[in-house]
């Protein structure tokens, strides 16, 4: 039977076997529904980047630079990390070169993995018809907040857990545990998250409609897939099914 | 206000400042509920090492040999890991030498703490009213199993948050997470726990007992303490307050 587990933090990493799995990256707030809504308005591609010095440079070479650290846009770059600026019909065909807090470094853990997609709320049933009919192992890989383990990242990982039911045998405890805390919380996601650290650091910076828009489900169909050093839209030819 | 945390595994120990912090080691099945029961029956000191052959040595050198791996009694050496063993009023007035599978190196992992004291469902309202007490941050350690979270480490970790209500300021987003669980699971915990994977492997080794007995509250009063390398009972000069 395929397995399913979930690592609650990039810190954590090192103790999963990536090769034959399809990892999901998850960042809900908000690099993963950034990315998500940039590859559904028709970006081409995204390179997620480490430091600022890199995305400064491929500003240099034609790559729009979007830059965020601890929540906020960094000044000198196009954009920041929030979703609803990725709705702009200027970003089309663009290439995006994007550094964030959280989500960049999460993606770089994931390479060795068979193949690395990311998800949020936006795109949940998308993601749940692809690992649904996937013939391998699956791991949820939350970004978390600098190595710390958050509230929203864990519940979208427990409701994808819940939506795949029981196609998949749980390979620890944490997959049971995650559902079981978006079970308690799914009647009002908004209110479950406002006790976490992260929503109060983004309500501190305005950024509520930020928030609101993350928490939408199936917005989008699309799934961004890493290929290489860049993320795109999976394609009926990337599908490993 | 005082602060509280959950670590849910040794191997994200180092996101936290232990200095100024006591923190508490929880190994329910079943580290710290044995040595909680060995120094509640009158064992002197109980020095966990890391390695076999250290244990062995330890053993040459007059201290009584606990030695389990996977959880199973390591053959050659005195005694294993089970909790009621540790009943034996033999081992009044004894050292043992422990090694476990996870609960020694979390306890190595926390050196560097303010004060280091073993936690367990046995003496779970001693810790309450200890912690309630003390003027500074409190760290929840739990073991997991080898580096990976488990559940009935973090129900533990919840039940403490819970009892201390709001007597401390949640660091980040896991004390929430880690009592809401426990609130789910308290009214029948033996159950709760029928699905983690520590339980199905002591069950498989013909653990019930054990597991029965490491789910109990409050059949003790003592908590054990670090000291150098050595755990023995917290006595009234070892207090904080």
């Amino acid at each position: 039977m395929k397995k399913i587990d979930i690592c609650l933090s990039p810190d954590l990493i090192d103790q999963y076997d990536l090769s034959g799995t399809v990892v999901v990256v998850i960042d809900i707030l908000r690099a993963t529904s950034s990315i998500t809504t940039a590859i559904a308005h028709g970006v081409n591609i995204i390179r997620p980047v480490e430091t600022l010095g890199e995305c400064r440079e491929l500003k240099l070479n034609g790559f729009v630079g979007a830059a965020e650290r601890n929540g906020k846009k960094v000044g000198g770059f196009d954009m920041g990390n929030s979703p609803l600026s990725y709705m702009n019909p200027d970003l089309e065909d663009t290439n995006i070169a994007i550094t964030t807090t959280n989500g960049t470094i999460t993606l770089k853990k994931s390479k060795g993995a068979l193949q690395v997609i990311l998800g949020s709320f936006l795109n949940y049933s998308a993601i749940l018809t692809y690992l649904e009919r996937l013939p391998c192992d699956v791991l949820l890989h939350c970004a978390g907040w600098k190595g710390k383990i958050n509230l929203e990242d864990t519940l979208f990982a427990g409701a994808v857990v819940l939506g795949l039911k029981q196609m998949f045998e749980y390979d620890s405890d944490v997959p049971a545990m995650a559902a079981k805390l978006y079970k308690s919380a799914k009647d009002n996601l908004k209110s479950a998250i406002e006790d976490s650290s992260h929503y109060s650091r983004l309500m501190e910076l305005g950024l509520e409609e930020d928030i609101n828009f993350c928490l939408k489900f199936d917005e989008y169909k699309v799934i961004p897939v890493m290929k290489g050093d860049n993320i795109s839209k999976l394609k009926l030819a990337d599908m490993l099914f």
